[in-house]
């Protein structure tokens, strides 16, 4: 029904990730009318990120202008631990629970054979090299507790054992918050096994 | 937790209509690991659109470069009937239904005091010229079955009972595929009110 610009428009902000034509002819009305210097400012900030963003050389997460990231680029993080996540949006999560004060190493994907990622693809020479390099004690395998990062995590653990670092995993179990009669069996599988000793339990909110 | 131009890109994006912070996220990261040529596509789809995109001179409606929108640029499309509407995208809705063969007129927008929305926001004295210029014989007011739009509709009602055309309202009533059980009680009151005699009733797809 559209054409022209407005339509290649519609057309391109259609591709993005959760956004339907609905949505994208939403958007590309609220750019037309709205006033010419958001809009510039909108596409000048995409074509800036593209530009500027690049991955930090140490740990592959996102950096500005080739340089290192925050948490590779701050002397005050901990060394000796590293925690391996499958994408830099992680790290922010990580990071939001004040928790972590270690460094971080991003593999960029998970291992997902059906969609021809191997080892090769993912950035695990390079954490290698790193376990190899630098004073590294502990390595968390922070990767998603779903099939690819469970897989990711063991074929990282199997790999890592030949090293002298010790490998952990985060735990799976219920969501706080959450509700028994609602979880997942596979969930509550999880936490049965991964029960602690509440009379050696540790503070519930130690800093590593 | 984001900085530098990637945040920028994610505050930009977090503006747009039904984006939220964690699709502004997804969105971003998203370009961030898409070919530079597809996110230049798109930065410059936003120019574009925003440098070709006019209004149409005669109806208001979107056109291109300056000139006459599509319908107002087809001879074929009856001058004597006129739908109005508030918004570029209802005529797409309208001409959806490939019913409505004449042309339109487009307000901009519904009376809407409290936003400080009234008659002379909206194309209303370019309606009113059209109406004195044009061999305009209907009026059908298309604009939404909501506060602003049956205000408006009623307001343009008067108006145009001055002049010699005829005016008609759109129909309200129960969605075709509805359910008699889930509809609201001004709906269902509306379709009592605008019930019609089934024995003099016109042909269900006339084309107008």
């Amino acid at each position: 029904m559209y054409t022209g610009p407005l339509r290649s428009l519609i057309d391109e902000l259609g591709r993005m990730p959760g956004i339907g034509p609905k949505s994208a002819q939403r958007i590309a009305f609220y750019l037309l009318k709205a006033p010419l210097e958001d809009v510039t400012r909108l596409s000048n900030a995409i074509v800036v990120m593209k530009e500027r963003t690049t991955l930090c050389s140490i740990c592959f997460n996102i950096s500005e202008g080739g340089g290192l990231c925050d948490v590779c680029d701050d002397a005050q993080r901990d060394g000796s631990i590293l925690c391996i996540v499958e994408d830099p949006r992680d790290i922010v999560a990580v990071e939001r629970t004040h928790r972590f004060k270690g460094r971080y190493h991003v593999l960029h994907g998970a291992l997902n054979p059906l969609e021809g990622v191997g080892p090769d693809q993912l950035k695990i020479a390079e954490l290698m090299e790193r376990v190899g390099n630098e004073p590294i004690a502990e390595v968390i395998l922070c990767t998603n507790p779903n099939l690819e990062g469970e897989a990711t995590a063991m074929y990282l653990a199997k790999l890592l054992s030949r090293t002298d670092v010790s490998v952990t995993r985060i735990a799976s179990g219920l969501p706080v918050g959450g509700d028994l009669e609602y979880a997942d069996e596979l969930t509550l599988g999880r936490a049965l096994d991964g029960r602690t000793d509440l009379t050696t339990v540790r503070d519930g909110s130690t800093t590593i």
